[in-house]
C-alpha cells in the first residue's frame, strides 16, 4: 500500500464529436446527435503500472475505463474498469493476465481492420466486436519473431445487465453448470515489417438469462476470423474474413462478414482511411453492405480532427444502422442509410 | 495512448461537514445529518491536460467527477464525470468544448454570487443553479480586454435518469422530435479591476420522460440573468436578479430571485460572507427569503474551516428548505427554517 | 482547485486469482471461479494527499475504490469511493476523519488477525468484518507510546442499497427518528515491540428499510472485540474472541468467534500463515469451524504469488460457506467444505 505516484502511469484518449444519420426509424427522419462511440476510437482513461522484478520477470496491472463523454458517465455496463482490469506477470515467454481482459478478437482486428472501433466501422455488422471482452478471464500471449500466440479463457464471460451490447448478463461461475457462460478465444498472428497474417477464433457460450437468445449454456456462439495486410508504397491495405455461428439464431445462425481497407496519408499530417464490409447471412436474402471514409488531419502526435463519412445498405429484412456510435439510430428494414461525423480527438 | 503522467494534472477539492435543521416536516422536527453538498463548495475531482499545437493554438481535456463524500458515491446521477466532461481546442479566438459541461448559467454566477453553490445559497431558491450543465454539448467562450461571450448548444441535455435534481431524465437527440431536450444559452459580461457585470440567457427544452413536468418538447424553462459586483475598501458587493419561466408550471410558471451579498476579510486569514436573497412568484403569494452569514478561517491557501447560519422564510404555500445540501430537510408550507453547518474544506 | 500533480498520492494493489469450492448447494457440486474477494488482500485503488499547515498541523484526504477485478467494477455497493471517503485533520493530538470511513473493528484487526480480509478468513464467519465502514461519520483516532485510542460516530450508517454485505440500506439521518441507522465505535489498544492487546467495541442500530432484519431503530447489532499478538523468534501469534450481539436474530442473537493465528517466515521470501477459527452461538448446536493454510511467495516488496487451502466445518443447521469471495458459494446446511485459491498480488 505505499506507493509513489512515479511508477502509475496514467493515459487516456478523449474523443467527442456530432454525427447526422439518415432514414432514421420507419418514417426515415433525420438525427443530428453526440454519440457515445465516434466515428474514431472510444474514448478511456486508464491506469497502469509495471515493476521489474528481475531476472526478466515483471509484474504490472492495467485498469482502463470506457468514458461516454457525452454525458460524462461510463460505457461497458457503467463498470468503472470495463474496458481492461486486470494483473499480469511478464517475461520472455510472454504475458499471463487475471481479471477482465480483451479476448483474442481484439488483437486479431487490430492491424488488418484499418477503420477500427469507429461509429461507422465493423462494429455496425457485429456489436461484438469492440466488445471482445471477458470477466473472469485468464488469458496468455506471447511474441517471438513476429509469431504472436495468444489465448484467454473465462469462468463466466460477463456480470453486467445494463448497457447491452458491452454488458451481456452471462454471469456463469455456476456449480451446478460447469459450461454456463464460458467463453475462449485463441490467436495466431504473424507479423513482418510490411505485411501479416492473422488467425483467431472466439467462442462465447450461452448461460441462464444471457442476452442475445443464449439463455442456455447448450448455445454457443463463435467467431472465426481471417486476415492479412500489406504495406505497399506507404499504402496500408487490410482484407478479412469472419466467420460467425451464432447458436442464438435459429432463422440464420451462420453469416460472414467480408471486408477490405485502405490507408493512405496524404501527407504527413493528412490521413486517408476507407474500408468496404459486407454482412452476410447463409440460406437468406439478408445482407448489408457498409462503405466508409475518413480524413484525419493531425494537429500533433496527439491531437487530430477528423471527418467520417459512411453508407449502409441493407438487404431482406435486415435494419442495421449504419452507425454503432450509440442505439437509436436503426433505419427501416431493407432502408440504406448514410451517416457523417466530425470529431476531435486528443490522447495523453 | 502513449503518455507521460506529467501532461496530466489531478485536482480535487474535498469538502465535509455536519448541518442542522430545525423545523423539518410537519412535526418540526430537528436534523442532524452530513450532507453530499456543504455549506461551502462541493466536493470534486479532476483530471485534465493541455498540448500546445503551435501558433497559438491548443489541445486539452477536463473530466470532473463530483464527490458525495457522506457516501463515498457520487454526485450528478452517478456519472463517474458528472461535473465535466469535454475535449477542447482553444486558441486566441477562444475554446471550443465538446461534451458534457457547464451552460453560462454557471460562468455568470461566478462573481456577483458571493456566496457560491453553497447548501445555504441560491440552489435552494432554484435547483438547477449548481446543476447547470448539459449532455452532448458544444460549448464556446471567449475573453478580450475584460470583456467575455459564450455559449452552449446541446444536442439532447441530459441522460442521467436518478439523481434528480442533477439528473433529469431528458435524454433528447430523438430523430422524430428535433426540439424534444435541446438547451441552450449565452452570456456576456465584462470585469474591470474592481467592478463587472453579467447577462446570461438559459433555456431547457422538455421532452418525453423529463421530469419536473417537462415531459413534452412543446415546454421549455428559461432563465435570464442580470447581476453585477463591485470591490470598494476590500469588501465585495455583489447583486442579481435572475427571472424565470418556468413551461413546466401552470400555476406560477414566472418568478424571480433577487439576491445582493457581501465579501469582506475580516483578517487575512478570517473571511465574512452573507447575502439576501428572495424568492418571488407572479400572481402568487409564494415567496421565499433567505438569509445565510458564512465565517471562514483559512489554515493556509489550500485549507479552511468554516461555520455558516442561514435562514429561510416561506410565505403563501412554499416548502423550501434552507439547505441544498441533501434531499430529506424540507419544512412545512409556509414555515419558516434555521441551519447551520461547521466544515473542512481542502484542495489540491 | 489550483493543484500540482505532486501533492496527490495514487497507490493500490491489485489482488486476481482463481478459487475452487467443493460441497456447493445441496448437490454438493465443484465450483471453479474467479472472485471478486482473494485469499489475499481486497483489489483497491486510492488517492491521498495531505498539506503542512504549520505548527504540526495537518490537512488531508482519501479517497479509496474497492475494485472488484473480476469484472472491472466496484465493491461496497458500487460507490466510487466506497472503501474509504473523508478529509482530515490531524496534529499531535490525533487526526480527525469526516465523511465516510473504517470502524475502530478495522483497526482492531490489523494485528491479532494473521490472515486478514481473506476469502479464507473471519469475514467467511462474520462478513461485517471487511465491511467495517461507516458513512456519514466522525471519526478520531490518536497514538502516544504505543498507545492507541479511537472512536467513530455516524450519523447515518449506510446508504447503498445494492451489493450486501458491504451495502446495508441504512440511511438514516432522520429527522424524525434521531436513533434510526446511528453507529458508533470505540478502540483501545497497545502496541510494544513484541506484542500487543486490543479492544474494540462497535454498534450498528437498526432503521427503516435496514437489511439483516434490522429493520427498526429500536435494534442494534454489537460486536465487542479482544486480542492479542506476540512475536517469538520471527514467528508472530494472534488471538483473539469476538463477542456479538444481534439484535436482529430472534433464534440466535447471541454469538462468538474465537481465532487463534500464526504467521511465520520459511525464507527471506516465503510466509506461511494459518489460522483456526470456530464461530458458536448461544443456546444453540449451531457451530462453524474454519481452519485456513496459506503460502506466499514474495517476487518483490509489491509482488507476490500464493496459494491458500481452507475447510469449514458447519454444525447444527448452518450452512457457511469457508469462502466470502463471492456469492453463491454455500454448502447444504451441517455440511463440510474445501475451499482452495491461488492468485497474483502487486501493490503499488
Amino acid at each position: 500500500q505505499s506507493a509513489a505516484t512515479s511508477t502509475v502511469q496514467i493515459y487516456g484518449l478523449i474523443d467527442v464529436g456530432v454525427e447526422t444519420l439518415n432514414q432514421v426509424g420507419t418514417n426515415g427522419d433525420h438525427l443530428t446527435r453526440m454519440p457515445g462511440n465516434t466515428a474514431s476510437v472510444p474514448s478511456r482513461l486508464g491506469l497502469r503500472g509495471s515493476e521489474d522484478l528481475g531476472q526478466g520477470l515483471k509484474a504490472g496491472f492495467t485498469l482502463e475505463s470506457g468514458l461516454a463523454m457525452d454525458t460524462g458517465g461510463l460505457n461497458q455496463g457503467s463498470r468503472l474498469f470495463g474496458r481492461q482490469a486486470f494483473v499480469s506477470l511478464s517475461g520472455a515467454w510472454g504475458q499471463f493476465n487475471l481479471g477482465r481482459q480483451h479476448t483474442m478478437t481484439f488483437f486479431s482486428l487490430l492491424d488488418a481492420d484499418v477503420i477500427g472501433p469507429s461509429a461507422h466501422g465493423l462494429a455496425s455488422l457485429d456489436s461484438y466486436l469492440p466488445n471482445a471482452r471477458a470477466d473472469n478471464a485468464l488469458g496468455y500471449r506471447g511474441k517471438w519473431d513476429g509469431f504472436s500466440v495468444g489465448a484467454t479463457y473465462s469462468l463466466g464471460r460477463d456480470t453486467a445487465t445494463a448497457g447491452n451490447p458491452g454488458a451481456t448478463n452471462c454471469a456463469g461461475e455456476s456449480a451446478s453448470n460447469h459450461r454456463a457462460c464460458r467463453a475462449w478465444s485463441v490467436l495466431l498472428k504473424y507479423d513482418a515489417a510490411d505485411w501479416g497474417v492473422a488467425a483467431a477464433q472466439d467462442t462465447l457460450r450461452g448461460g441462464p438469462g444471457a442476452f442475445a437468445n443464449l439463455g442456455s449454456s447448450a448455445l454457443s456462439d463463435t467467431r472465426t476470423h481471417l486476415n492479412g495486410w500489406v504495406r505497399l508504397s506507404g499504402i496500408k491495405l487490410g482484407a478479412g474474413v469472419l466467420h460467425r455461428h451464432n447458436g442464438g439464431s435459429t432463422a440464420t445462425p451462420r453469416s460472414d462478414i467480408f471486408y477490405v481497407g485502405l490507408s493512405a496519408p496524404l501527407s504527413p499530417a493528412l490521413l486517408l482511411e476507407t474500408q468496404l464490409a459486407q454482412l452476410r447471412y447463409k440460406d437468406s436474402a439478408n445482407k448489408a453492405t457498409q462503405g466508409v471514409v475518413r480524413l484525419s488531419h493531425s494537429l500533433s502526435k496527439r491531437t487530430a480532427v477528423y471527418a467520417s463519412l459512411a453508407r449502409l445498405d441493407n438487404s431482406g429484412s435486415l435494419a442495421v444502422s449504419v452507425s454503432n456510435g450509440a442505439a437509436g439510430g436503426t433505419p427501416a428494414a431493407g432502408r440504406a442509410q448514410t451517416g457523417t461525423m466530425f470529431g476531435v480527438r486528443h490522447s495523453f
